[in-house]
This record gives C-alpha cells, structure tokens and sequence, in this order.
C-alpha cells in the first residue's frame, strides 16, 4: 500500500579519503571516529596523562590537547609514553608550535586559518609531509578570518565553508592531502549547512562538532540534533561532543548519537518510559540502578525498562531483556519471549544478574 | 564562488492543517508548541495539580494526563478548574475511558489504535464531533497492532505509518479531521522514517517524539537526533521529549532543541567553551552559576562564556553579552563591542546585573 519507507539501515555514508592517524584509520571504510581534548595544562603532564587514560577508559578513540606554548610542545613526548591514544597538538596563533609539535611526534596537528596566515601554513605543511603528520584545518566561527566576517557579514556557513576550502585548495596546490576538515559553529543550522557545503565539494574526512556547546545537556542536545543530522545522511568520519565540564563526559553522548542512529552500537541502550499515572512500580530507582551498575560498560545490550501494559511488552520482547511493570513485580522478557515474573524488590538484581550473563555468553561465541 | 549554502532561516516548514485545541492554535502557522504529561497518578488531584503547574511554569503548553480508569476520568473537572493549560486525557485498551474523558471536558483525547478495536473508534469519534475534542491518533512502537507486527516483521516505520494512515482512512470516513497524529518509536531512524513516510502523504498536524527515551541525558540525545532531524526539514508542530524522571526537566530540553534549531527563541542560549589548556580561568564554575541563576527565565539572550582569546572575542562579540577569559580576568563584551574587563571574582556578579538590566530594557521597548 505505502511506497518503501527507508530505513536508517540505508544510511549511505558518503565516501571520504581514508587517512592513517597514529595507527587509527579515519575516513572511507573506517567506523565514525569518537574524540575528546584534554582540559588539563599540557605542560601538566601527570593531570594530561590522567585525564587522556580517563578518556580512554570511557571509549575515546583520539585525543587532542591544547599546545599554547613552546613548554606544551616539549610535554608531548613524555605524554605519549605514558598513553595509546593517537595525539592531535592544537595549534593556534603561532606556526613555530606547530613545527614544534610535529618534531615531538604528535601523529597529528589542528590548525586554525582563522589565526595562521597562509605563508606560514606553508611552512607547517612542508615539515608535516616530511613526517607524514595529518593536519586538520579546523575552522570554527569564534576565530574566522576578518575577511571572511566582512565578506558574508558574519561567520555565516558560507563563510566557515569558504575559509575551509580556500585553505584546501592552498594544500593541494602545495600536494599534501594528509587532511581532515571541521567548520566548527556555536550555531547549528550554520554548523550543518557549512559541513553539507563542504561535503558536497570535497572528500577529505570530517570531524563534526557543535563549538562552545555548553554544559552537559546543552551540548547533548544541540550535539545531537547538529552532529546526528548530518551523520544521518552520512557526513561525518568523526565526532568530538564539547561540553563545558569533565570531557569524559563527553563520551557516552557521542556514543549516544552513534548508538541512536544506528551507525555504532557500543554501549547498553536503555529504552525507559517517562512513567505517567499508570505505572506502579518506581521505574526512576529502578533504571537509575541499572543505568549506574552499567556505567563504562562497551557492549551492547537492548535494555527495555517499562513501568505498564500498554508499551512495556511490545518493548520487553524487542528488547535483548526487558522488564513490564505490574502492582509491585514485573515480567522479565529475554530475546523476546516472557522468561518470568520478578517481585519489585528483585527486580534490579535479577536484571544485573542476567545482563552480566548475557553478556558473558556473547564472549563466548 | 560558493553556490549559495541555504540557510536555517530557510527551514520551510510543511503547511498542515490548523487545529484548536482549548485555545491553543497547532500547526498551521502556529508556533511548534511543548507538551509533556504528569507522571503522577491523574485520582490525585492535588499532585497532579502541583506538577501542571510546576510543568506550566517551566513552559508546558499543553499538558496529557493517563486516564487509566473511570476514577481517573472523574477526575478531570476538578484538575480543569485549577490549572490553565489545555489537557488531554490518554486513552488505551477501553473505549469507554474516551467518552468520560470526553464528557469531562478534556480538551483533546488521546487514543492508540494499536489497542483499541475500529469499531470502538467510531463511537469515540461520534462524541468527539458533538464536543469538538481533538483526538491525536498516537501510535507507538510499544503496542503496535498485532497484524502489521506480523506484516512487516517487526514494529517499522512503514509499520508505524500504516498504522497511522489507516485510521486516518477511518476518521476521514467517518468525516471527522480534528485529528492530530504521532508515530512514536524508541528506535529513533524508525521514527524519523515515519514521520517523514506520513508527512509526505498526509497534512494533519504532528506531534513528534521518540518514545521511552530514557533518563535525562539519554532523552536529550535522541529527542534531539530524533525531533531535531524532524523539526529541521520543517515536519513537526507539537513536540514531547519524554524523560525517565521529573516531567519538568522535559521542557528544557524541548526549548533547547527549538532554539538550537532557531526555530523558536525562548530561555538564554549559554555559549561556552569546554575549557583546555589554554583557559585561565575557573569557566565551568563560573557557567555552572549563571546556568542556574537564569533557571526559568524565558527571555531570549544569547551569552558567551569563552575561557581564552582563540574564539572567545569572537564568540562573546557575536553574544547579546559575552565573557572572553585571561588570566584571572575577562574582557566582557556587549551587543558586538567591547564593554570592560573585569576582574575574576566579579565575572558572576557583574553579568549577572547586566543580564537582567538587558533583559528589563527589552521587556520597555
């Protein structure tokens, strides 16, 4: 009766070079990168090297770090002792630090075409391709060049999009494609038209992110709605989340918006109802427990937390294992067959007991 | 250079059909309006009350009580007469709930057509034509009907859009349009496919959501990736985020997502950076407290909270107010010009001032 309806498993993601980053793979075939920055001092490397292991624990995959000076350049060999994650040195104002950081084995660098001029991008350029260093050109509307603000009026997506691309076209004139590109804006319709700009004109990898997003869940929202729109019609090769605060805390909010749009699935998924005048049992405690008890956990589980009857079968059984409330106990579903009927007290640890089993068998195969 | 890259301001939003409800004007041209649903049992009329009006005070504008039994369908004049928002009663499994609800006065009625039979339909739509209650045809990924699970394998959006496109079948034959429709999915591209499915073959207005979304920040990521992505391509005229928790943290995040969107401007937009090892300044402390101290406030402000000088003159110059970090200083800036630099300990007190003397200006003009 209806015409075929698409379905995200459709997605078709956009093919983009792949680069090699420290052993990382970004771009073409390669899953949606998840990355973070340190808030640390750099120059602080006990607190850097605390907080990337932090970061590393929680599922980032690529860490950059803020490289101000001279003295944070020369921490990055010492960082890079003591970590596994590919290291990206953020470089504003000052080409010397780029050369600097590239010199102390960054894998790679993020320059700013808003506060380097193009003669010493040069320079930077020709020590990077000496040691295959990937830059990224990270555009971002709090920093656009003068002209550029003068020209469109503002950091207008337009303006972000041609600041990236007449920097691309000044690398390839100076044959180095060892590129990423992000057009950073606080502004999110200004973010997802500048990202389709540029990924209609060019197939250089993207990392997407909202600038200056806020706390938490601020930054979660407007980093969902601007980095999930674009990664649902398939732009986007990785995605930093910026929230003012612990930047482990960004992680689980990016692999939230993967998880959510079906492009990773790492991490339990916990589908909850809002609870409303026919839920009897106390559904908060309940998905708080079983939300906290699985924090930093990686794989993935379908965990469906219902307080009644109208939805909470229909989600238990699509559920890898759900739980239907009742009048104090609940019917436990597993693969989408009710498996039995729990006591309220049970109920959280019958359900980490089973998870944990579940998980343990999934090892196994 | 650049064909020209289209603008949010360009969103354009699908015409559907306007609607009244209890006053409240939905779709059409009407603004997208936030909704949400008490989590209290609806007999308590004394708590259901108190959370309306704590809902209503955070911004709600259109309020759905469970109507579970006919004790809470009695309940309903009385709720009416103490609160101001339009309400509507949510129906499942007994069409006689709907008439009481009906008759009561509820503004609206909310039924799903997973669980409740047709011919049953056709008597709710009988007393809703005398009384001219709106129905919203709510269909959920949860309570499907049992047919198109087995049709389609499964609940998919073109399940969740057949479901909805039938009874409109019916509700049309029945000549009855006061309808509003919702096909709500935990699994946010199947909601999206709806959605977008419906949209294309139908004009009624529609109420978005992604349904058990899960606790604060889970909810925020898929309601935004999920209703944003809506909202963004112009479909959706009422949005819920449902939360597992306190309604009233709902509507935060639902003006979050219109304002991110620039879809509607309502509350202060904090823009603020995640802090590196550039910032000299204790930002999330200093955001962390403005945050709160606007908690409620409806006004539209734009403010910067930038911790050093790479995008924070740029981001504050481009804020109704902004802050740009030094060390143990900050240069403020107002409406694009610099204002005065002031010292640390005085960043909260004296933004705050200014913040409201703006706002207050304004609210003169």
């Amino acid at each position: 009766m209806l015409t075929p309806v698409e379905h995200l498993s459709f997605i078709k993601r956009r093919k983009t070079k792949a680069i090699q980053l420290g052993g990382l793979s970004i771009g073409g075939d390669a899953p949606v990168i998840v990355q973070s920055m340190t808030s640390t001092d750099t120059r602080d490397v006990r607190a850097t090297v605390r907080q990337i292991k932090a970061l590393e624990k929680a599922g980032c995959e690529l860490i950059r770090v803020a490289v101000p000076d001279r003295e944070a350049a020369e921490a990055i060999p010492a960082i890079l002792k003591k970590i596994n994650l590919p290291l990206i040195a953020d470089i504003h104002f000052d080409y010397r630090l780029a050369l600097d950081a590239i010199r102390h084995g960054a894998a790679g660098i993020r320059i700013n075409p808003g506060n380097i001029p193009r003669d010493k991008i040069g320079v930077i350029i020709r020590a990077a391709k000496e040691r295959k260093t990937v830059i990224r050109i990270g555009v971002n509307s709090g920093s656009l060049q003068k002209d550029l603000l003068k020209k469109y009026g503002g950091a207008s997506a337009e303006a972000l999009a041609e600041s990236a691309l007449q920097t691309v076209r000044y690398f390839e004139d100076q044959n180095f494609d060892l590129i990423k590109l992000s057009l950073k804006s606080s502004d999110v319709p200004a973010m997802i038209e500048a990202y389709r700009a540029v990924s209609a004109r060019t197939d250089y990898p993207l990392h997407l992110g909202v600038t200056e997003a806020g706390s938490l869940v601020n930054a979660a929202v407007k980093s969902a709605a601007g980095i999930g729109t674009l990664l649902y019609e398939g732009i986007g090769d990785t995605i930093r989340v910026s929230v003012t605060g612990n930047p482990v805390s960004e992680i689980p909010v990016a692999y939230g918006i993967l998880r959510a749009l079906n492009i990773r699935k790492i991490g339990p998924d916990i589908i909850s109802c809002p609870t409303c005048g026919r839920c009897e049992i106390d559904l908060l405690k309940l998905s708080t427990k079983i939300e906290k008890a699985l924090t930093g956990q990686k794989d993935y589980l379908k965990i469906a937390l219902m307080g009644c009857v109208v939805n909470g079968p229909g989600e238990a059984a699509d559920a890898d294992i759900g739980l239907a409330g009742g009048k104090g106990q609940g019917m436990i579903f597993k693969k989408g067959k009710l498996w039995k009927k729990v006591a309220e007290k049970d109920f959280v640890n019958v359900l980490l007991r089973e998870i944990n089993v579940m998980i343990e068998e999934r090892k196994k195969v």
